[in-house]
């Protein structure tokens, strides 16, 4: 299962795996990233995003996107998985694996102790596979998000009264 | 409520903030990061983390610390706001929010459509505090975390067979 780091000649078919992966999440409407988008993320000179390609004869039919997170309890980055997503007729090869293990060694070879990624919950195939690797859902914990009119409101807002 | 980017001399009062938020998360014992992990971490060459902080008076009553997230879809960055933290007798004078401002005004600044962080599912006040804003819980989605012997587990294994 050869896994190595993407190169600028694999942006047009990792577009196409992000395309994939969404609409396996019900969500292609959403994608507008551009090849360019992501050459200038993945290839610029200091870049804050990395993506690693898994290979099958040559071709490539799978990316893990990823970053690095931060854990003030430890003081120590860690890696955050964004995106792993397999061609759906590769399944099953051990590709997603393979580029899951080449991230957990990652994270051993620079003193990480956290590999994280997050999981639709209705993914109950990718659910089942996680925590057969002994990975433990934060389920105490919900992310929020602000987009869009939520930002803009609040970086033009005074400071509201139920502040805690 | 100013607001500014830390510099290396907050780096004492910036650890004892995420101390105190530790301990209000009840996972004190859990903090393991020295000061010469944040310098290490904020101040070297091309950092992957940052911080705020808020100040009353010159002296340092709150931090923010945040990090690159990535969108595939949006082919973008945004920010994840790892911590956010006043002194509970600093609070309800608007410091928190005026940290989330100021990370909601860098979004806009450079295009970025996403701020995320996480909240603990009991911490009510800042859940209402957080909606009150905007800010949508993703609770869909669960974050999964491998440490310790399931990294080491996931790094040396051979492709377990339920891959899916």
């Amino acid at each position: 299962m050869p896994i190595r780091p993407a190169i600028a000649g694999d942006i047009p078919q990792i577009l196409e795996l992000i395309r994939n992966l969404a609409e396996y999440e019900k969500a292609l409407h959403e994608v507008r990233a551009s090849e360019k988008d992501l050459i200038d993320s993945l290839f610029c000179q200091n870049p804050q995003v990395f993506a690693h390609v898994a290979t099958d004869d040559g071709q490539v039919v799978g990316v893990a996107i990823w970053y690095l997170n931060y854990s003030t309890w430890l003081g120590k980055h860690g890696i955050y998985l964004e995106d792993l997503f397999v061609l759906p007729q590769h399944r099953g090869s051990g590709h997603g694996f393979a580029m899951l293990r080449h991230l957990a060694q990652i994270c051993l070879d620079r003193g990480y102790e956290r590999l994280q990624w997050w999981v639709l919950d209705w993914n109950q195939p990718a659910i089942n596979f996680y925590k057969s690797l002994g990975a433990i859902p934060m389920d105490e914990w919900t992310v929020y998000r602000a987009t869009g009119d939520a930002l803009e409101k609040m970086a033009a807002a005074n400071s509201p009264a139920n502040n805690p």
